[in-house]
């Protein structure tokens, strides 16, 4: 990671400690200081921001040091993960600056009325009058973020805020974080509806299992934009997608897998369903309470819907007897929960994805040996299975052909993209997910999932670079205007 | 406002129709084709954006030349106002490009879980380490809009979004455009409530009288952020402001005012109140009823307040017995409800504020002969009542201070520090109220708000401007931080 920048905020009492103490402290524990502010000098004493650079695992040391200075009181201390975050991570940028009042009375009073009435005459020009069409909600309730779990919407935030940067700056998506203080379904439902005037889709985020479910279902029921829960679908996306290539390397095809899955949560019941769409005929879910068995009788409506499927097997167990002969293990479960003797029961050419945060549902180093093709959750390890590769393309495509939904197919498409962008002299074990940083990623999604809309006619405009240009169209509904 | 630009896009039919005829069209309706982009081209008839210069007098009568036209299809027209709202006025900057997975790792995962940690365990910091302490909702439910009314959420959008320009352009404030699909009081009172933790205060806007009174109070008493309903108090700010001024050129003083104010709406009810905070003793408040009078008994929980002050006056009557001897005549009612003849009927130095929209309620050329000073809400009159004025330098002081609220004392604060920047030597009946690209307004509005918070007890942090630096302080704690 290379050194770091670390921000002290220090009281000196004058007299008792000098300056020069705390800059040969910070030097014997190894680090630099390369800039000082004074906010404030009195009298008895003055309060000054000192910056110091230094390797991480000497934070602590620095300031255990400088706490022990006779004089000096640390008020706070802040490194560079911190520092980027403050005042957030996004702002808003108006775009064009009003120079006069010809400009003021284009885009405010009395100009902009003439602009309202065209929506209220037509309601679908607010798709083209306002920030509709490329703007989309990243909603949450801070109820199970990342693996923090029920932190609240206020301590979610800089996830949220995240979120927004990364739609921006990889699929230019104005995304704004919606941090909603409530855990109740039908009031987050109700919310989300009432707001959802101004935004061209939802991002759902970091909702907890099953409630999720229900809200995703509803709110794409009672709302014509797309609703997209990426706990859930992203993972299973690029999960689909690594499979994908990683059968093409072992050359193993979907139909003839068996595939566990364990932790039938948020992420594992999505990924569970792209499965079975992507052809998998033999599936095995497992949760705390074992294998979810064909013909079962479960209160969590998805488990029941799992248990309603032909291609779910019916032999009831746990994950140590279910992984015996299975081609794949997906993993979004718990540190530890593989052990390598499961491993060694595994069918020839075991795939293992395994995406427990932060430890791995088995370590690398324990695996490996033992398994053909390895992935995690992690990007300190090769084939990082990550949701980034999906949202922003996803949504770019869904806001650019106005789809009233993403549905099964559109998923699916993305994922075979994403699979795609890794070409075949490429892929190897270690290779079989593309990089976040590819560019290639967002336009594949993008293109896969405006196709995939307009094949299952959920596409309310077809954008520029799908439009046959010889053809006859019978109207062109795409720009502002009036008369 | 001199020429603009008008966009027409038209299909020619080949071999009927050439661009010859539609270029000569143009010319000959005083207009200059200044650019073409073909759309798209096919073998029968092709589609092309035609830009197009001329004074906005001949806009329909070009259209309507152009169609006339054999083999010409109009599609559609969009002018400058248009084109400045195509794809909406504002959108989401990051604050830092993420360059690489260093960057990646500190603004999300894995990094970001320690600011999330930092949050959950101290919620203060959530000012410091997100968005909030920058980021105000302008929520509307689309009821009241302009001149408009009720015209919904979807077409209230283009209003809400220029105000997010001017906040972000005028004070550097964020602000985004909420735009709520319910007209139900206890939802938009519980929706703004759910959605408060990433905002760090709340413009409410266009939301309809008597609703608007309830929805703020209880926000106000339910949230610790400040809750300002921009029609009612910007309004009635400026309009003190105003009066302030209007006072000094003539020589009278707010105590022995008479004045009357017609229409008791949201605006109304506000100018009513600061009237009575800024010192007038003798009060007329008229709606459409008649003269609202001290002891009386209403409905209208705004009115009833008003009819239990000692200030206001308790004899009944209407517009034209109540003007009688009035100093001061303040209209936020309809056009053409005050005659010459009732003008004539006020006191010495006849103050009147018409600010009906679009139409004042008595027009300038009927009342300057017979009045001192003349202020509308218009832009093409002198002394212009624009509650631009105010929200920037209100919201900017009050998110400096993180003020819970904004209180009485700030509002007449801000109307002093408005009036303040029309110094004694340029004051006069033309001119007692300062331009909205006067840039001492923001400064000079923010500084009084703060001192009025501090003042007040409700500021919960100092600003660096406003810090004694040799003073000796408890804690700092506008920093972000851990250990």
């Amino acid at each position: 990671m290379g050194f770091e920048s670390l921000m002290i905020r220090l009281e000196l009492s004058h007299g008792k400690a000098s300056f020069g103490d705390v800059a040969s402290t910070v030097s014997r524990c190894g680090g630099d200081v390369v800039a000082v502010d004074v906010i404030r000098s009195g009298s008895s004493n003055s309060v000054r921001d000192i910056t110091v650079q230094m390797g991480p695992d000497g934070y602590e040391r620095t300031i255990e040091a400088l706490k022990l200075l006779d004089g000096i009181n640390v008020i706070n201390v802040s490194d560079r993960t911190f520092l980027a975050h403050l005042g957030g991570k996004v702002s808003i940028r108006p775009t064009m600056q009003i120079k006069n009042r010809d400009d003021l009375s284009r885009v405010y009073t009395p100009g902009v009325a003439r602009v309202c009435m065209a929506i209220a005459a037509d309601p679908k020009k607010v798709y083209n009058l306002t920030i509709k069409r490329n703007t989309v909600a990243v909603v949450t309730d801070g109820t199970a973020v990342l693996g923090l779990g029920d932190i609240g919407p206020g301590a979610a935030a800089p996830v949220m805020e995240g979120k927004a940067m990364l739609f921006k700056q990889l699929a230019d998506v104005d995304a704004f974080p919606i941090c909603l203080d409530t855990k109740d379904t039908e009031e987050i439902i109700r919310i989300v509806k009432a707001i959802s005037p101004i935004f061209g889709g939802i991002n759902l985020e970091d909702i907890s299992s099953p409630r999720c479910f229900e809200i995703e279902r509803r709110l794409q029921e009672e709302l014509d934009i797309p609703i997209f829960h990426d706990d859930q679908h992203g993972t299973a996306i690029v999960v689909v997608a690594g499979l994908i290539n990683a059968l093409k390397v072992i050359g193993k095809r979907m139909e003839e897998l068996r595939v566990v899955v364990n932790g039938i949560g948020a992420a594992g019941v999505s990924i569970c369903k792209m499965l079975l769409a992507a052809g998998v005929k033999r599936l095995v879910p497992i949760d705390q309470c074992g294998v979810i068995v064909r013909g079962g009788a479960y209160d969590h409506p998805m488990w029941q819907w799992l248990a309603d499927q032909a291609q779910v097997e019916s032999q009831p167990g746990n994950l140590s007897s279910a992984i015996e002969g299975a081609d794949v293990f997906i993993g979004v479960s718990r540190a530890g929960v593989l052990s390598v003797a499961d491993v060694r029961k595994m069918a020839d050419h075991p795939i293992v994805f395994a995406m427990a945060n932060p430890e791995p549902e088995i370590s690398p180093e324990e695996a490996l040996p033992f398994v053909r093709i390895f992935a995690t959750g992690r990007s300190d390890y090769p084939n990082q299975i990550n949701n980034l590769l999906v949202f922003p393309g996803i949504f770019r495509g869904a806001l650019d052909c106005r789809a009233s939904s993403i549905n099964e197919t559109m998923k699916l498409a993305a994922a075979k993209a994403i699979a795609e962008v890794v070409s075949e002299p490429e892929l190897n074990e270690q290779y079989i997910i593309p990089s976040i940083f590819n560019e290639q990623v967002v336009v594949k999604v993008r293109e896969a999932v405006i196709r995939a809309a307009i094949t299952t006619g959920i596409a309310k405009r077809i954008p520029p670079d799908f439009r046959d240009t010889t053809e006859e169209k019978g109207g062109i509904s795409h720009t502002a205007g009036h008369a």
